[in-house]
C-alpha cells in the first residue's frame, strides 16, 4: 500500500557522460523519494574504484586490466567527441560555469541520500577487481539480486 | 481503471541508428493507443535542433559545441560501422529503397501523433542551447518531470 | 493472479560485451522463473547469425552490409577496449580462466531455458537479413509484438 517507489539502474557503460547521466537520475529520483539501486556491472565499475587503491595481488591480465581501465569516476572518458581527452575537460569547464555537480560530487550525494550502489561480484571477479580497490559503503551481489529488486521496480533503466 | 498505458523513453544518443530506434518504438506505441514522452537529454538533444537556427548570442564554449555538434537529425551518425561518414549514407540509401521513414519524417509522424517531446532544460543550459535553435512544440522540462511520469510507466527505456 | 513475470529485452547493440550481458541477465530471469523475450533489432541481429550461412540472394548493398558485420556472436567486437581486436581475445581469456559463459554457450543455454529470441523483421528487410541467416527457433516478429509483451513487462530493458 504505502510501499515506496523504487528506481533501479544497471550502470553498464563506463563513459563520463553516460555515469553523469545515471547518478543524476538516481539522485533526483531519491529526492523524489523513492528508493534507489544503481547495480554497476562491466566498464560502469570504473566508476566505483579509489583514486589511490591500496596494492593488491594481481595476475598478468588483471594487472593489463587495471592499466587500462579508468581508475575512478573523474577518469573517465565521454561517449561522443572524446577528442583524444579534450571532450571531457570542456564538459568538466562549462559544468563548473554552470555549478553542476562533478561525477565525484554525484557520488557523494548518492552515498548520502543512501542510493543503494552495488558492484557486481561476477564483473570483478573477471576483471579482477578487488574490495580494497572500490569506494567504502559499496553492495556486492550478483544479477539475482538485481532482478529480485528490478522485478518490482517502477523505473529499470540500462545505461 | 481505463487509464491509458504509457511509454518514456530517455533518448541520452545522439547516433541516427539509437534515435531512429527511439522513434520507432514510440511511434509504434503511440498507434497502439500509449501515451509517449521522448526525454531528449544530452547528445540526443541533437534530434531537435533546428537546420538553420536563428542567431544567438552564445560564449567560447557554447560555440564550440554548437559547432561540433550535428545540427538536427539529418546530420548525425552511426553508433557503429560509421565509416567515416560512409555508414549513414548506406542506411539512408537501403531506408529509401525500402520506403523506410527517415529521422526528419519519424519526428514529424511523432508530432502528428501528439508524442511528447521534452528537452531536458539541465542539458541545454550546460550545453548553451536556447530554445529558438530546437523545434516548435518541444516542451521544456527537467529528471523530475521524466520521473514523475516514469514511475508509473509502462515501458521505460535508455536510449 | 499467478501470472509468471517477465523480462522483455531489445538488444540494439552489436557489440560483444553488451551482448553478454543483455544474455546473462536474460538467462539469469529465466532461472529466476521468468517468462524472458530477448528482441533482437538493428546491430543486435548479429548476435543471431549462423557461423557458415547457406548462399542467399543479395543485391549489392545487401552483400556490402553482410561483409561487414561480425558473422555471429563470437565475432563480435567490444564496446570499450577493442583495441583493433585484441580486447575480446582478452575478455575471453579471462572469461576461459574463469569458467564464464561465452556468448556461443549463453546463447544455447538461452535456447535450453527456452527464452525468445526475437528477430525484429523490419532490420532483416533493411539490412538484407534472410532466416537461412540465422540460427534455428528464432521467432520473428515486429515492434507492436515487442510492446504487446512490454506493456505488461516487469523488467523492460534497452540495451
Amino acid at each position: 500500500m504505502d510501499q515506496k517507489k523504487t528506481t533501479n539502474i544497471i550502470l553498464f557503460s563506463g563513459d563520463y557522460d553516460k555515469a553523469m547521466a545515471a547518478y543524476i537520475i538516481a539522485n533526483g529520483a531519491a529526492a523524489y523519494d523513492h528508493e534507489v539501486t544503481i547495480f554497476h556491472t562491466f566498464w560502469g565499475l570504473n566508476a566505483l574504484r579509489k583514486n589511490n587503491p591500496p596494492t593488491v595481488k594481481k595476475n598478468f591480465l588483471e594487472k593489463a586490466f587495471a592499466k587500462m581501465m579508468p581508475r575512478g569516476a573523474d577518469k573517465m572518458s565521454l561517449s561522443n567527441m572524446n577528442m583524444a581527452g579534450m571532450g571531457p575537460k570542456m564538459i568538466k569547464k562549462v559544468m563548473k560555469k554552470h555549478n553542476a555537480m562533478t561525477m565525484p560530487q554525484l557520488i557523494e550525494m548518492a552515498q548520502e541520500q543512501e542510493i543503494n550502489l552495488v558492484a557486481c561480484t561476477m564483473t570483478m571477479d573477471l576483471l579482477g577487481l578487488q574490495k580494497e580497490e572500490l569506494l567504502e559503503d559499496v553492495t556486492y551481489a550478483g544479477v539475482v539480486a538485481y532482478l529480485a529488486d528490478a522485478e518490482d521496480g517502477n523505473v529499470n533503466l540500462f545505461i
